[in-house]
């Protein structure tokens, strides 16, 4: 499959709220950084780093631009999250990194850490 | 000229630390918007903006991965200057938008805030 649609069904798994399946399309080996924060290794580390997220009612990542080139997709997005009957939303953007087995190899998104801290306060 | 080369010609532009050079591969209405910072729009603005940037001795701006959609070009990135002796880097994705001129209409840049702040200190 092509790296981008790969991108776009695991954008899509995220807004239908379906979290295991975004998470079975990544590598066991996966990195996911978000920038200012820092690495989560491997998808034990990655699900601690979920778990510690607050009760979600709704996500929408909305996809402003996407583009590949070979094994890499770069999107430009706005992630808006339901919590506490509240929308949230973050100005991003990321790269995700597919291996030869067509999982999410890496997913690294940059943003405004205030601007995060803003919204989900 | 593909978007994609335009994009890459303007960083190289920056490479060599030609702005001017750089700023006239903007359209004159373009929009330059670093995310955290908020839009400088029109060339009057954007270089009031760069005026305001501290003296820079040297510029690399490292492209990790591009990519390019129609018109759209997607980049990740470290950006380098070189000021009062020393290398500032900081991480950022950007998308640039190609009018049908072939100039840059839009950019956005997105980065930690708080990241720029250090390293620029």
């Amino acid at each position: 499959m092509h790296a981008q649609q790969i991108v776009e069904d695991f954008i899509a798994a995220w807004n239908r709220m379906d979290i295991a399946g975004a998470f079975a399309m990544m590598a066991d080996d996966a990195v996911w950084h978000n920038i200012p924060m820092g690495p989560a290794k491997g998808m034990s580390e990655i699900q601690a780093v979920m778990a510690q997220f607050p009760p979600t009612e709704g996500i929408e990542f909305i996809t402003h631009h996407i583009a590949s080139n070979g094994n890499v997709v770069l999107t430009e997005r706005t992630d808006k999250f339901l919590i506490d009957g509240k929308w949230r939303a973050l100005r991003v953007m990321g790269t995700f990194e597919i291996n030869d087995a067509g999982k999410i190899q890496n997913w690294r998104d940059y943003f405004d850490m205030a601007e995060m801290q803003r919204e989900f306060a």
